[in-house]
């Protein structure tokens, strides 16, 4: 059965996995770029973005299982861009460029319809209106029996852990303080959930939640 | 000069220093004893409970620094008992029987006064009715030129970090959900403070964090 997954969601130690006043210019929040350094310096990182070297170990090996088995995507409309309520046009394409990291059908929540395009690489973006369970349904479709990755941001993952629709999430807790922003953990929101790996490393401490049976 | 530092301090992987529904039987909350079960582990630890033995490393060189070069502790009434407004009597004497582990002048703040009293081993408790700054000049002037230790709980040391009193705290980040409670960090309260420490060990991660010049 397709695993719904999170990978690679990085949270600070005042547990912010996004920093204060998300915008165009800072779509993570103020200090929110700062999360991400560890996943960047791994070459899983550096190939991500058409680029070579970077380390290999524990920091490596957690980040390249975001794309391990995976079939399809879903997210959050807020992690596909900056664009909030009615779509002015269908121009904005995501954060990604041509040639998005994903390489199957992505599936994006939000209130208001558009239609799916497709990308270079086989990168095929679709536009679920009637919420999570359905985006669920029609990733899993679209999988072909691999798993799914749940991308963010922040209050889409909430979403599915309060559902429990989870099957399991790598977060990465990074030694920065943010002071401010979204928060992923607390608030009942694990209720189900149990730690099942933690792997401290030498710049991140990462961590394996599994839903309880 | 003295530093006001709070050591050993120690938060769950979703943020919180003390489980939800804490009372006279379950002081830390649900899930709360669990927390700190790294430091009853440690040399220092079973020392302090009158045992022998436990590990040395690097959870006991973090936790034995609670009582390096310390003259005097200040912590919050709720961690000095269950009973909250009005004192019915002055039986209660604290959680630690009949000789606590602080051996110099504690300062419990406190809304409702009460005499002083002292215990074995050289505690003596004082209950300070006029504010976290009185709290800090009486026992700087205690602690004879030695730092002050913070004990806690949660809403005391957030107001001593609002109001940038506090020197230097050692958290202990332990791979446990406790899903509610009270939370140590965010909401701004570390404005002004850095990370200037990042441990991981096997079982734990220490991160101290420093007052930004």
């Amino acid at each position: 059965m397709s695993k719904l997954r999170v990978h690679n969601f990085t949270v600070s130690l005042d547990g912010y996995a996004a920093g204060p006043a998300q915008s165009l210019e800072t779509p993570l929040g103020v200090g929110g770029e700062e999360l991400h350094g560890w996943m960047f310096k791994t070459a899983y990182g550096a190939k991500m973005f058409g680029g070579e070297g970077g380390e290999t170990g524990v920091d490596n090996d957690f980040a390249r299982q975001f794309e391990e088995n995976v079939g399809a995507t879903i997210m959050g409309r807020n992690m596909f861009g900056p664009i909030r309520g009615e779509w002015p046009d269908f121009e904005w394409t995501g954060w990604w460029g041509d040639n998005p990291p994903y390489h199957h059908e992505v599936f994006v929540l939000t209130h208001h319809a558009r239609p799916s395009f497709e990308l270079e690489g086989g990168n095929i973006f679709h536009f679920v209106t009637d919420g999570i369970e359905s985006a669920l349904a029609r990733a899993t479709a679209a999988a072909g029996g691999k798993d799914i990755v749940l991308g963010g941001g922040v209050a889409t993952i909430r979403e599915y852990l309060r559902a429990k629709l989870v099957d399991e999430l790598h977060l990465a807790f990074v030694p920065i303080l943010l002071g401010g922003g979204e928060r992923l953990l607390g608030d009942g929101v694990t209720e189900g959930y149990e730690v099942t790996e933690y792997v401290p490393a030498k710049a991140v401490t990462h961590v394996r939640l599994t839903r309880s049976r």
